[in-house]
Order: structure tokens, then C-alpha cells, then sequence
């Protein structure tokens, strides 16, 4: 394993430390998946804490492993760490091949100010990372003003191009408090994004990866899971690392389309019944399927279109078991209408 | 062991089936936790799929366990599940010395719609839990009306009172939308209730204990963790079961005394700021030693509030290093003054 | 789930207590897997912290639980305690539809005395387990006859119709001396059997399952993993259990069939290398093929076989890519030789 | 975190890769524990796959990591090997001030043929470990042999010197037989020297740390456990590194003082038993304890002795409530007698 401080700008103390093993020879892959991991310190400071012991946990389980020290009070403002964040980004996609990493499974982890970052990362960023590990971030307008005036609470910025989260905290978080993470779950909730949470029941601020030689006061005895835990989903997300390559994902990325420009099937039924007569009438076939089954069941339809309305209309199609052929021609129409997001 | 299934109400089918295992002798104890399971069905029936693989999973950590099977549609509407619950608690406690209970460690988990009755238990039952397992529970109006009109939506009865609470559910939960699960915590934070959760990736609705026996879909590789993880908190809570009798807590079961009668050191900074001048004055000390910090650390006086807001009184106090008995008299202070919630 | 307590033999205070879940209604399956959990005490008595509390763990995952309390003294000596398991065995077998369970996954699990009678079934009984968990078992002749004289000592009767093993261990177990577990994994090992072992640094005798309400003196924070990992390992030997009935086993239950009466390609190469000038010639295509490889990489034909030596045939065919045809017809020619034993 | 390879050797490609983490300033702690690595290869290369992403695991636990590639053939032959081992102790040893390391908390994990080499570092080497991981360790004539002549089988070197082991094996290993790591048990037990084991059901030769990107064939579920869990063990046997330094260790180093040169009373009854008759005098307040106790319940005498002969005459006082003045004269006594080790 090699280990490379890249200084990305002298002046504002910015560096890109990488750790990068090796790949091909007895390893049978030629990729390996990367982590990078941006501290908190309140835009005031980088944590040494939140930085190297976080970068070994990833490297343990076969990434590589970036750690991005952005600019801090008083060397800078926001937006100055996003565009180091960026500039990070761009660092580790161009030098993918040297790197043997696979540009698309590139995940950020972020604490606290660094954890507003990486929700930054997630929302508003030109390069989004594959996945957002998101711990005891920083989220709402009291907690950011306190850092830094003036920038982006990331829950106000989430839409169907936000990358898949998983969000770690402790409810006694006395520095940032835990409507922070939970306003953030209710944003990705709302847009459909896929997540995952964690929150302990006490571990305060700053745990970092919770092991007994970081820890600074004492934490629930699950709280050191997160780390194995967040591993485990992202190879749910991005594909398990093996020795032969990326398995296929298992996890979804979204829960619905409901967000994206165009209608489809993987649309909810719930956001599908608002739409036009025209998209109503091209799902005709699922419709129909529902009453045969309230009928069947002796359920009133609406009844049942409540219970169910939470899935897409392909769930639902072959629930019914409308033949996949009919399911795949009614997607076809659906493309071609526009969605209706205020309907 | 022994089981018994006690009839609780003949003609609506309610019964509370009791595993008990022995004490003393061999076994150093004399009193056990109990555990009340109450299964899920939409208050249409009590799934057996959520009820004694539950059972045995709290009876292996050494709780005697309840199922509950309360009154379901037709033959009964709410809030008759809630008097069978009360019942079932006034039996449990009233047979606590046969059957070798701690009446004081009784906690309850629920799933589904027996989520949304275990949460109505931390909230408005009279015989309130010491700690409730909220399994995809039914907490919103959509979702409750669809089940029963008139149900109660918990998350708009938490108040101090309240039970801590353990959340579990799946992203992808169809039938009862993960905004279920956000918006009770987010209820608990508002009022200053202990709480852990765990939302995972994927699973579905109906996963009880998420073993690969009970399972009717597939779920992510750490969704079975969530039931030794509840047994873990519960220790935490109630104190560890050990054959000595019970640990002293480690997790408090509130945040801050922010929502009780009377003011206390055990508000939070940024309840108390908000209260009488003459809670103020009594606060003086503690405003004094802030003072003191943020001067000789250069910071704002009104900025370093900001950021330890969300800190009791006492907490603060004792990191300004003021002496204990000081602490103390200013409690007592405290406690003639009526705390203004509305302030 | 039903618990019934059945007299096996009044005067001698045996008994077989059952607890039986339900199967098939909303249960996918009709049949599940069973465990015969057989408690310790020196053959003077049968301690309930090794009874109850066990079941209580493989209920959880899934299993109909039995616990066999035996012939102790004064009441009687062995080889009754052994009579009184087979009729437990015939019990659970006769019953085995009515108790929903499937007759071929039966396991047992024995503590200290009790893991010397599970290790008596896993060797000497007629009715042999499906796999057998022995804790602290008690196995050589200085524990063995400090119990009652005339007991077998295990580890001389394991032979190729042993079931798989798992066993369980603390290191300062200073009753049933730690050289008991090693020298049964020794016995094992010699005759292929497939076995699981884990030794905790402490934990002294008598643990049970490791639990903090359960356990006397400390333990290895390690040591309560146990009883989980059985359970997955169980899986691996017999099938995992889940909604849809059994998966295909995972692990071989013996390493090879050295110790079988006729020969197969199963046998390893260090044991057929042994057998007659008949047998070798059946096995030229594969000698032929280790030469070809020695050669091709500048090995000696001897080091080459020395190192492989340890392989099945068969596995050293499908090395060196003989077809499966080829393959198949060695296997039945080697079916047509005895076996020498003692080569 | 700093990497640096240091070249022992360069004719023979020796080197010790050094991965250093910082201490002190965020940290709270001056002196981390140390771990070095040495794969495997059958003395003929060091394996990638056992060298830095099993550094990458105790770097993780907080540990400096280092990786040691030692001569092998045909650069040279045994004892090259451990000379160039107890070179980089020397070196590890010499700089540990300047690498905040605790001299007396270095540990060695070995793997296969790196797993001789440990074991040789535990028994026979100079500069012993605090502790050592043998992982599918060669210990054994057949597969020593096999891979270089002349090697000492490390079984019988164990003494009361050697350090405590962790031992890790797959029972169907192939290539190194189960037999080396169950001898090698024995060995550790008969000299009474702390150890753990895991011995997984599956997993075949050289799964190094087991994870998915690792493998390159199936293994069982538990097995990847054996890492985290050897992270464990090492913080009974060291102490826990923490962030305010090591805890006190709660794993004894041996069983009892049976082999060391001179008597006491952590020697256990059956050893002192065999003892002179003055030394039997001094314990006599030991045996009068036992008969009392024999006595009251009934028991004879010499099946009591029997019972409890491994305990320490320590632990035995303790249990017959000698007082502590009386069992600290009575070892003063004893640690005038010499040990005779073939009474």
C-alpha cells in the first residue's frame, strides 16, 4: 500500500492524502472501489480523529481510501470546501486507471461539518459520489449559520438526482442535535431516495468510528457496528467487492420515479392516479386488475388502492399478473408523457 | 418453562398467552424482565408470524414473554385494543411475584398495527411500558384511518411522560411508509424522549424477526441484527439482567427535563433561556462561567450559547467547573419555579 | 407453541420436556428442524441452567426444543442415561408428524456430563443425531470415570458413521480439562468427520449459553457467540431452515471416505496411494496427470504428491481436468475393492 | 498514517514494511500496540493476499502494522528465516519510541508457512511476542518437511515461555492438515499456556482475512469473524488500548505455574500433589480445607482432590476461605522449593 500526501492548494492548507493498494498479480481483480472521508471540525479545523483510523476501516475492507483536509476559518468560506471537494473528485477519477479504482463506485463518508459536506456531496455537487455515508452530520439552519453563514442546508436541496444515504447519530448529540439527521431522512423519504439509518441511543458528538482507543466519552455498545454496517450496504448499493469483480447491487438507488422528468411503470400508484387522463387510461390493465381482486377479496377499490398505493405500478402489474410484455408497452406510452410533479 | 393461554375476553377472541420460566434455585434471581409481544394483521387479525418467534427470541435473553391477541375487526373496534392491552398489563403485574417479574422492567413490542398499539402504549395508555419496541408501526393518519377511523396517531400524543422507544423498519416498507417511523422520532426529539432506531436498506413490510425461516421476501444482511440489538438497548434502559439482579441504566430515558411541571437543572441551556427573569438570576453562576470560557477562548459570548444550547444546565455547570453543592442549591431554586413551556 | 412435559420413566425421574411450534397456516413450511438439548451435573443431576435457556436459543431460530432429563445417581448408573436418550430419540422420531418435524434433521446438544452422552450419541448410539454441539464435553477416561466408572470414552469410538461435531470450549475450564475437547477433534480428525470448533481464552466450566443472566464467574466477551454460531453451522450441515422448507447443505459432512469399506474417488490420494497394485492401476489417468503437471512446472512428481496428498481423487482429477466421464468410470471401478484399513 | 519500506536485506529481498499512525495531539494516548505480519508461501514467496490487507485490520484496531517479507527459496534457506524475523523485532523494538509504540504490546500473525515462523517466534526466537495469531499455521513433520528439511516442528518447543497463542484453521484444509493446529493445541494445553481457537468448518487453505474480495473459494459464514475476534483476545491478553492507554488484562498468560522453575501456589493441586513432602507440609492448611469440605457434603476425600485437582492451590485456598496472610506465607514457603518437573 502506498500512502501520497497531493497538496491541492498550499495556501488554504488543502490536501488529498491517498492510500492505495495494489491490485491485479494474486488479487484476481483489477478495480477496487474507493472511499473518501472528510472530518468535521465546525469549518474550523480538520479532525485528525475523523480522518486516518475512518480511511483504515475502508482500506480493511478493499478500498481505497482518500482523505480530503478542505479549507477551514480563517483560511476560507464556504462555498471554498465544496470546490476543494470537487477538485478532489476530479483528482480521483482521473487517476482511476493508476488508482485501480472503478470510477463509478467512488462513495464519500463525512462527520459532522465534513458530514454537511458530504450531504453537500449528495445534493448540490457536480461530481456525486455513488453512495453518502453521512455521520452525525451537520443538516439544519442553526447548526450551519453557527459554522459558517450562508451556506446550503442539504435537506432543502435533495431531488431525484441525490445520490443513496446512510445516516449515523446518537439521539444524545448535545452539538448537533438529532432533528438534523432525522430532517434529512424525512427529505430523501419524501424524494424517494434510498437510505439507511442508524441512530444509538447514546454516544454524544464526535465518536467517530466508536472504538474504545478514539472514543472520548462513552457510547452505546452497538454504536461501533455503523462502520461494519456501512460496508455491508454500500456492497448492497454499489455492487459486494469480490475477488472477480463487483457483484450486481441488491439495494435500490430509488424507491419510485416519481421525481424524474418522464412517467414510467416504476412510478407509484399514489403519484400515477394524479397524472393526466391520458396516463390514467394507458394503465387501463392495472386498474382493472385491482377491482378484480377487491371484488375477488371482497375489498372496497379504494380501500385497496390505499393499501397498495405506496408501490410502482410494475409492483403492482405483476402482483395482478398482467403479462410482462403488457407491462413493458405500457411503460413505453408512459415515456412519452411528461410528469406532472405539482399535480 | 410453562405455557398458559389465558382467555382475556371470550367473545372477541382476546387472549394473552404467558411463557414463564423459573427463578431462584439453580438460577441466582429471583425476578426476571418481561417482555409483551403484540403482534401485527391491520387490526384485522394478530399475525402468528409476529408472535411466539418474537416470544422466544426475548425468552432466550432470559425475559418471561407475553402474546397478546387483542380484539380485532369484526368483532371489535378501537379502542378496545387498548383496554385489552390494559388488561393484559394489570394481569401481568398482578401475577408479577408468581410469575417471577419485575414489575418496573416490563416493556412491549409491537409490530404493524400492533406497532401503532405499543405506541399508543408509550403514549396514552395508563399502564405505560418501561420501554417499547416499535416494529413498521402505524403512526400516521393515512395509514391509521385506512386500518381503524379514530385510532389515535401517536406521534401527537408523546409528552415527558412518554416510554423510551426503539424504531425498526425498512426503507422500502410499501404497506406502511417509512415517514411512519420519522415522523414518531422526530415527536420523541421534539419532547426530549430517549430513542434508538434502525432503518434499514430494504425488507418490506411484515419481516418480524427477519430470520430466513420467517421471511417472506428478501431483506438486508443486517435487518436481523435489530432483535438482539432491542435486547441490548432494553439492558441499557432498564439495566442489564444479569443472575445478580439488574445493573444500574447507562441510557437516560430523557434528553432534558424540558417538558416536565417544574424547572430544574436538567433543562436544557436553551429551555432556560427562554424562562423567567428569576430563573435567569438563579442561573447567574452558570451564565457567569460561560462568560468566563468565551473570553478566554476568544469566542462570542452569544456564539458559544449557540453551540452548547442543547447541554442541561447541569452538564454545563459542571464543565465551568462550578462546585457541586452550588449545583445543588441552584436545583432547588429551580424547583419552585413553574416551568413555562410556552415561553 | 405447546410445552408438555412427558415421562419417560417415572421411578428413575426421567423425562422429556417438549416444546413445539406450529407449523404450515401462515408458516410457509411443514416441517422444522429439532434439537435435543441434553444438560450437565457429573451424571448426579440435570442443572436447569443448562435446560430451559438453551432450548430457548434454538426455538428463537425456528427449532421444536427437547430437553432430556437422564438417569442420574443415585437412581441409576450408565449405560441407562444412554437407554433413556435412545428412547428419547424414538419419541421425537415416532412423533415426528405430529410435532411438525422433519425425522433427518434432529441434532443434539450436550453440556460437560451431558456433552459426554451427546457425544455417546454421536459415536456409540442407534440412533445417531444429525449433528451433535458438545460443550465442555466430557470425554477422557480421568473425567470420564470420576463421574461412574465404565463409561465409554468417546473419542475411541469415533468411526466414519460418526455424525458432525461442534464443539465448545474455555480454555481454563479447570473440571473437564480443555485436553478433553482437543483429544475428541483429534479422533475426528483421523476418521474425516466433518467437525466446528471454537475455544474461548476463559470462561471456566459451566457457562451454558454465555449470558450474562446465566453465567457464575466471567467470560470471554467472545464466548456467548457459541450458541449463534451453532445454529449457522447447522444450517451449513443439514440444511438451512427457511419459509420454503430445507436448503441444500453447505458443508461435506466427512472430508473424504478413507474409513468407508469399499474404496471411491472420494478416498484421498495419501490413502489410496496405499491400497493395491488393482486400485493404483484403476487411478493411472490421474497419477499420470499430477505427472504431466510436475513436470510442466519443474516440480518433483513425489513433493507434488506429498502436497496434494490430502485431496480426494476426485478433486485432484478435476485439478489436473480429467473429464467427469473418466472420473465416473474410476469411481466405479474402485466401488468394485474393499478398502484396507490398515494398509 | 505514514508507509516506509525498509529494505533488511536486499540479496535475500527482505524488507519490513512500516505503517505508521500518529499519537499524541487529538489523540489522547502517547503508545499504540504493534502487530507484524508474515504470510505465507511455503518458504518458496510471501503472499500479497496475507500481507497488507491484513495490516489493513489491526491498523484499524489502532495497532502500527508491519509486514515482514522474509528469505525464501532460493535466496536461502531455514533459519534465515527467523534471523530475518528477529531483525525486525530489532528494529521494531529500537524505534518504538520514535513510532509511539509500547515495546511490551507486539504481536505476530502468521499465515501457513508465516504461520511456522510465528509459532517459532512464540516458542524458540529470542524476541518473543506479547501474543501470536497462527492462522492455518504449518507446525507438523510432514508439511514442515515438505517445505524445507530441517525446520524445528514448533509443537516441541512449547514451554513455560512461550507466549499465548490464537489459532485459526478451516477443517477441510487440504494443504496444511487440521492435525498441525490441534497438535499444536495440545502442546500449548500440556504446558499450560493461554490460547484460543477457532477451527471454522469450511474454508480450505489460505482464506487470509476471509473477506469476500479475498477468497478465492467458498468459506463459511463464520470465518470472517476470526480477525475482529483475534482483535479481542489480544486486548484480553495485552489490555485494551484505549484512548487514555492500555486496561489491565483479564486473560491469565497461563493456566497455572506448573512449569516454571520454582514452586508457588499458582501451581495446580494435581502438579503439587506430585511435589516433595516439605512441600506438601506447607500446603497442609490447603488440604485440611478439602477434607472439611469433603466431609460436610459427604464426598470422599481423594474424588474431591480429583474434582478439583486443576485449579491453583491459590484458587483452591480461595474456595476453602484460607486467609490471604496464610496463602501468602504458604508461597513464600513454596518459592524456596524447586520445581520438579518429572516428580
Amino acid at each position: 500500500m502506498k500512502a501520497q500526501e497531493i497538496i491541492l492548494n498550499e495556501e488554504r492548507n488543502v490536501t488529498l492524502t491517498a492510500y492505495v493498494q495494489d491490485a491485479e498479480g494474486e488479487f484476481g481483480f483489477s478495480k477496487r472501489p474507493a472511499m473518501l472521508v472528510i472530518p468535521g471540525g465546525g469549518y474550523a479545523m480538520c479532525s485528525d480523529r475523523e480522518a486516518d483510523p475512518v480511511a483504515a476501516a475502508y482500506l480493511k475492507a478493499g478500498y481505497q481510501a482518500f482523505v480530503l483536509r478542505y479549507t477551514c476559518t480563517p483560511k476560507g468560506k464556504w462555498p471554498l470546501p465544496l470546490a476543494d471537494y470537487e477538485q478532489a473528485m476530479t483528482q480521483i477519477i482521473e487517476n482511476a486507471e493508476a488508482w485501480h479504482i472503478d470510477a463509478d463506485k467512488i462513495a464519500v463518508v463525512g462527520f459532522s461539518a465534513g458530514g454537511h459536506l458530504a450531504a453537500c456531496a449528495a445534493t448540490v455537487a457536480e461530481h456525486k459520489p455513488a453512495a453518502a455515508v453521512l455521520v452525525y452530520p451537520a443538516i439544519l439552519k442553526d447548526i450551519c449559520d453557527l459554522c459558517q453563514p450562508g451556506m446550503p442546508y442539504p435537506h432543502e436541496h435533495v431531488t431525484s438526482d441525490t445520490c443513496p444515504c446512510f445516516l449515523v447519530a446518537a439521539r444524545d448529540d448535545r452539538t448537533v442535535d438529532i432533528s438534523n439527521t432525522l430532517c434529512m431522512e424525512l427529505a430523501l423519504a419524501e424524494k424517494g431516495i434510498s437510505f439507511e439509518s442508524h441512530i444509538y441511543s447514546y454516544g454524544g458528538h464526535g465518536f467517530s468510528t466508536g472504538e474504545d482507543w478514539i472514543i472520548t466519552n462513552s457510547v452505546s455498545s452497538r454504536l461501533p457496528d455503523w462502520i461494519s454496517d456501512s460496508i455491508s450496504w454500500l456492497g448492497e448499493i454499489m455492487g459486494r467487492f469480490t475477488r472477480n469483480g463487483f457483484t450486481e447491487p441488491t439495494a435500490a438507488v430509488s424507491m419510485n420515479a416519481d421525481f424524474t422528468p418522464i412517467l414510467s411503470v416504476e412510478c407509484s400508484l399514489n403519484h400515477l392516479r394524479k397524472q393526466s387522463e391520458e396516463a390514467r387510461m394507458a394503465l387501463a390493465p392495472m386498474f382493472a386488475g385491482i377491482e378484480t381482486i377487491a371484488k375477488a377479496r371482497g375489498y372496497s377499490v379504494e380501500g385497496l388502492m390505499a393499501a397498495v398505493g405506496n408501490n410502482t405500478a410494475r409492483e403492482i402489474m405483476e402482483m395482478v399478473q398482467i403479462p410482462s410484455e403488457t407491462i413493458h408497452e405500457i411503460d413505453a406510452q408512459l415515456h412519452g408523457m411528461v410528469n406532472a410533479l405539482e399535480a
